[in-house]
């Protein structure tokens, strides 16, 4: 049997008695698992030095370096994760509905695990630990796929979590790393059905397109955001500048940093000049079609590429619009339904705006950069759903349950 | 431009202002179909002949021409339920959540559309009235594509109800049929991402996985059900054989009744005789494993295909166990996770039973067949989901809509 398939298996059958831990046992199991960390930090720090020696070696580039990189301070980080899901309301047992029907029976609607859920991630070692502990928080088990550049920091922080696990009452085989580097072990993770309930992946945009179209086991597809910010003619420049700088520049390689600015062609002819010129200031390249450039010559051209492109970048396309459903046709066109913005002082158009816009999260005057579990107050998240089916947007703790009914009778028949 | 993306572009382009109309003028459009089916019935039942005629010719069967055949009794049936979707109250536009954040921002969670919802479906022209409601009800667009069989009837059916909605707020364009009876048209539908936001199959085991292996959209799967029945040590005979014989007989052919009986030993030395005579006086073919046999003698042997097996028909296969734990790992083993019933007068058996069986409907005492809209007092659904993603069990209204986040600021960034 394939080393994806018995882990599976484990896993399923470590799911099947989960539903019934505590919130205590699970919060008490977290705990040891943040102390094990940073009980452990050394050999951690040892086994992820491989790892970088390993990259380096390989040429993968600084900024992959140091997403890969594991410190004293980042271990901490890793821990305190682990005690803000502690922190966290447990939602597995929740009575979402109670009714009785006309016959006498009882029904309740309750919240239970999902049972086995798939991630497959890249590089960053801390999603090994983010991910356990949202799932094991919620009852479930997991089947981790990192990145083969961190597998040798995966299975060492596995390890030591698997020490503390074994110190818990949620079962060892809970939590399962795939070791094997072969990209043949993520192909047949995606056809787990009957072992694995749902599959999260979390990474690039490749990764993630691999996942959705090739799995048969049911996805939650998250991350690509091709976000706009769509000033309109009434808007107040100060706050137009700052929102739009905000949603680019506050952290650019985020799926909810802005791509594109979509600028009315009224406001523009006063103020695309001075808001160009702030864009430049803070390093930003800008790419316009022509309206644009004829406003701010220095704009380089926009190829029709760039509205479909997800930059992740100090790199913004600009756009001149006539109006506001010109703006609301190139979101529709050009957006990945992640978070719009609109920035006005006409009502009339930010209602029109934030009820038209399909998308997980609308914004009127504010900087798409708050999609984001966290800022919505939901704490730590799984990531950020882009389809519409089962969660959308920031996932809490919820988006990892699903319900069942309870159904108690006296001898009903139909 | 093939038939199956250009419709799917319309329904596309009709869907976009949807989520705007009103609860009143979704109503006012179903009761204009409603009216127009049975002010149109002669024509679709003559079209309907078409399709009889040419299922005869073919040698479909008459079970399948009886699904496939419409009269005056059928079509009111259509308009009836029509009539019900228009009762159903309206989730479009509920505030699920509202917050404040420290920052000011406010937060709405706001029920939305799907969208556009892919039906594919099998015989019966009345799945396409009935889906076509409750998606126009919830604001959807709709891309049906029905059975070849039932052809001549669906395209004068939808004539008819596009007929409706040009005199309606619905745009005709939000109701589409595929016309091609080539499998193609079914292919071209689960690659649609972008266009189709969920395919909902409906049908037979090889109509659903079809759609569950090779669709790229995301699917709810809906349907398949081989539900279990434990009469445990403790249960009162006159109870469990009325509860087991109903699970069976009350209408075998769908998917909430009962495949596979099991049977606590101690009950079974008591009960197990007399309980077969009750279905075999119902016209049950019983198939045991050895233990039930050698209780009751005449019962036919029960392979091992047959535990996973969904009979849809009179033939139910019955397996003797030790206890509950027996029971409930026959059930991990080999349930397809509907719906399952444990008869009991242990509480605490009941409570592990419920607790621990990881189905859609779990019941003490109870037949299976409650499984259904209806039965739990949701109205007409849409299907039975037996995935754990987005919708599980009986799915009503709000399992054809999404959410999505406004947010309202004054300027906040990060």
């Amino acid at each position: 049997m394939s080393e994806v398939k018995e882990k599976a298996m484990l896993a399923k059958q470590a799911a099947q008695s989960m539903g019934n831990l505590s919130t205590q046992q699970k919060n008490d199991a977290l705990l040891l698992m943040a102390d094990a960390l940073v009980a452990e930090q050394e050999s951690i720090i040892q086994a992820n030095k491989l790892d970088l020696k390993r990259g380096e070696e390989s040429g993968i580039g600084a900024s992959l370096l140091d997403r890969l990189a594991l410190n004293e301070q980042r271990i901490a980080a890793m821990a305190e994760g682990l005690k803000q899901v502690i922190e966290l309301p447990d939602p597995i047992g929740d009575k979402l509905e109670t009714f009785s029907r006309p016959n006498g029976l009882l029904v309740e609607k309750i919240r239970v695990p999902l049972g086995v859920i798939g991630i497959i991630y890249e590089a960053r070692p801390n999603v090994t630990v983010d991910a356990a502990a949202l799932c094991l928080k919620t009852g479930n088990a997991v089947v981790l796929r990192g990145g083969s550049s961190a597998l040798n920091s995966n299975e060492r922080i596995v390890e030591v979590l698997h020490s503390a696990l074994s110190q818990s009452a949620i079962p060892v085989n809970a939590l399962q790393l795939i070791l094997s580097p072969d990209r043949s072990s993520v192909d047949e993770m995606l056809k787990l059905n009957g072992l694995i309930d749902v599959l999260i992946p979390r990474g690039g945009h490749s990764l993630i397109q691999n996942v959705v179209k090739n799995a048969t086991v049911p996805v939650i597809e998250t991350g690509a955001g091709i976000c706009h910010t769509f000033i309109d003619q009434s808007a107040i420049h100060e706050m137009a500048v700052q929102i739009a700088l905000n949603a680019k520049v506050q952290r650019p390689s985020v799926c909810n940093s802005m791509e594109t600015l979509l600028v009315h062609e009224a406001y523009a002819a006063q103020h695309l000049a001075s808001l160009a010129d702030a864009f430049s200031q803070a390093n930003v390249e800008l790419r316009g079609e022509e309206k644009a450039k004829a406003l701010v010559p220095y704009m380089k051209d926009a190829s029709s590429e760039d509205w479909d492109t997800e930059y992740g970048d100090y790199i913004l396309s600009v756009k001149v619009v006539s109006n506001l459903d010109e703006a609301m046709d190139h979101i529709r066109q050009h957006g990945t339904m992640h978070s719009e913005c609109i920035v006005t002082e006409d009502a009339a158009n930010a209602s029109r705006f934030l009820q038209e816009v399909d998308a997980a999260a609308v914004y009127h005057n504010a900087s798409t950069r708050f999609t984001d579990g966290f800022e919505f107050g939901f704490g730590a998240e799984i990531g950020i759903s882009t389809q519409k089916l089962h969660a959308r947007g920031p996932m809490g703790l919820p988006a990892l349950t699903t319900t069942k009914f309870r159904v108690y009778g006296s001898g009903q028949i139909r």
